[in-house]
C-alpha cells in the first residue's frame, strides 16, 4: 500500500511533473487534481491553493509543498498546526530570478529607460557610460534568490549591498542586518532590488520614508510581493524626481487592471509577475529528493518556520 | 632627450589619460592635441582621427594607437607603410560590450520587447518562460570582445556558437570557422550578435541572403559597425516576419538622422553607439604597457595586421 501525491495546480504543467515521477520515483502514486482515488492514502500534497477543507478532505497527510516561490498565498490560519510546509526552492526559480534582476539592473546602469525615450523623439544622445564598480546596487531578502542574484551582480562588478533581517555573510558583498541598519543599507542603493518575503512585517515595507531614503535619484526593481509596496508613495517619489526610475514584476493587485494608471506612468515599467517561474521537471526532482529526505527522517530542504511567515 | 607622446582625441578624456602618464609613467613628455611640442620627438600618437598630413607632420613616429576599438575610421593608405598600428583592447571596453550584450540577449531572451508593448495596451500577458539552455545564441567575430561576451552566455547556460574566419576554441561555445561553415552558424542562431570588425570583406556582410539563413523568429544584436547591415534586407525581414526584433547600437549613418524611419520602427530598439566606450583609465594604461613591450622590442599587444584590415 504505497503514498499518493497529489499535485494541485496548472495542469499541463503537472503532466511534466508526472512524467518526472514516473520515471524517478515510481513507488509513489502520483495524481493530478482533482482525480485523487483514495484521499486516505494522499500523505502528499503540491499546491498553489490548497483546498479550504484540507485537513478534512485529507486526514493523512504528512508533507504540503507550495508549487511555486512563496508561500503567502498559503492562509496558515486553516492550516493544519502541525503539517510541515515546504516552500519550492529549485534551480529553475533561481536561474529565472537571475535573469530577470540582471536584465533590470542592467537596463538602469546602462540607462536604456533613458534611450528608449529618447528613440521616441528620434534623438541620438549618448550619455556618459559609468562602470560597474561605479553603481552601487543592494538587494533587501537574502534567501536564496537574493544570494544567488547578488552573486551574480557582484560577479559583473557593481558595488554590493544586501539586508536581511538576520546576519549573512556574502563573499564580496557588504551585508547588513535588522531595523538598525535598514536607513544605512537604504542610503547605499543607486539601484534597490526587492526580494523580500511577504508577511505582516513586509506589507507595507516600501513606504515613503524607506523610499525617501535612498539617493536621490535612485531606482527601484520590485521583484517581491505587490503588497510590499506604498503605491501612492512610490508615484509620490517618482513625480518629485527622487526616484528615477521603477520596474514592477509585481503589484497589487494582480492581474493589474488596465485601466489602471501605473501602465502609462513614462517612468514604470511593468511585467507581469514572469520574473521566475518554477520549471515544472527541476522542480519536481526537488520535491522527489526531499520525499526521499523526509523518508530517511531528516528536514525537508524549504521548510517553512510559521513564525516568520516563510 | 624623451619621447613625447600625443594624444588626439576627447580632450577631457586626454585629461584623465594625462593623470596615468605623469603618475606611471613620467619619462615620457604626455600631451593633449593641438599642443604637440616639437613634431620631430613625436614618437607616438594616440588619436581616434590622425592628421591627414601624419607623416609629413610627424617624421618620427614609430607606434599609432587607436584611442577607441576598432581601426576603421584610419585610412590605412595614407598612412606610413611601415607605421605599426595599435588596436584598443583594453578591460573597459570588454566590460562595457559584456554588459549592453547580455542586456540585449536578456531583453530579447525574456520577452521584454512584448512586455513592453503589452504595457503600452495596458495588457497584462504572461508568456511561456524558456530557460537559457533551451535558448540558441550566436556571436559573430571571436576577437576579444567576442570571447568575453560568450563566455559570459555561457555562464548563464545559453546554448551557444560562435564563428569566425579562422578556428578558435572557447570552452562550451561551439565554435565554427570560415566561409563553408557559415551557414551552418546562422541556422543555430535564434538570437544572433554581430561583434564584427568592419573591412572590405564585412560590409554589407549582413544582407537578405545571410539574415534569411537565421531560423524563422530570429532577433538581432548588432554592435560591429554600422556598415556591414543592408538597412533595406533587415526591414524586409522584419517586416516578412522572418525576424522578430532588432537591436541596434550602430548604424549607417551616424549619428542616425531624426527623420530617419528606422527610429520608429516598433521592433526595432536603437542605443547611440554607446555599447561600450574606452575608459580613460584603463585605456591609458594599457597604452603605457605597450609601449614599454615596445621598449623591450616585443610586438605591442592589438597590433593590426594591415592585409585582414584589424
Amino acid at each position: 500500500m504505497g503514498s499518493t501525491f497529489v499535485y494541485k495546480a496548472d495542469p499541463a504543467r503537472g503532466l511534466q511533473w508526472a512524467e518526472v515521477f514516473r520515471r524517478e520515483a515510481p513507488e509513489i502514486d502520483f495524481r493530478i487534481w482533482p482525480d485523487i482515488g483514495d484521499p486516505q492514502r494522499v500523505h502528499y500534497l503540491a499546491a498553489w491553493e490548497p483546498p479550504r477543507d484540507l485537513a478534512q478532505r485529507f486526514p493523512h497527510l504528512k508533507l504540503l509543498f507550495s508549487s511555486g516561490a512563496g508561500v503567502d498565498q498559503f492562509d496558515f490560519s486553516v492550516l493544519p498546526a502541525r503539517l510541515p510546509v515546504v516552500r519550492m526552492v529549485e534551480p529553475g526559480i533561481i536561474r529565472g530570478m537571475v535573469e530577470y534582476v540582471m536584465h533590470a539592473v542592467l537596463d538602469l546602469h546602462r540607462d536604456m529607460p533613458q534611450y528608449r525615450r529618447a528613440q521616441q523623439r528620434g534623438q541620438w544622445q549618448p550619455l556618459p557610460v559609468r562602470t560597474a564598480a561605479e553603481r552601487r546596487v543592494g538587494v533587501l531578502g537574502l534567501g536564496s534568490l537574493g544570494q544567488a542574484v547578488l552573486q551574480q551582480l557582484s560577479a559583473f562588478g557593481f558595488d554590493c549591498a544586501g539586508w536581511s533581517r538576520s546576519r549573512h555573510v556574502i563573499e564580496r558583498v557588504r551585508c547588513l542586518a535588522g531595523a538598525t541598519q535598514l536607513d544605512e543599507f537604504l542610503s547605499h542603493c543607486q539601484i534597490l532590488v526587492c526580494l523580500l518575503p511577504l508577511t505582516e512585517e513586509t506589507r507595507g515595507f516600501l513606504d515613503a520614508a524607506r523610499l525617501q531614503r535612498l539617493p536621490a535619484g535612485a531606482s527601484l526593481v520590485q521583484v517581491g510581493r505587490g503588497p510590499q509596496l506604498v503605491l501612492p508613495d512610490l508615484l509620490a517619489a517618482l513625480d518629485s524626481g527622487h526616484l528615477a526610475e521603477a520596474v514592477l514584476d509585481v503589484t497589487e493587485p494582480e492581474p493589474l487592471p488596465a485601466s489602471h494608471p501605473l501602465w502609462s506612468h513614462p517612468r514604470v515599467r511593468i511585467t507581469p509577475h514572469i520574473a521566475s517561474m518554477t520549471q515544472p521537471v527541476s522542480a519536481a526532482r526537488v520535491v522527489i529528493d526531499n520525499l526521499r529526505r523526509f523518508g530517511r527522517g531528516e528536514a525537508p530542504l524549504g521548510l517553512v518556520d510559521r513564525v516568520r511567515g516563510y
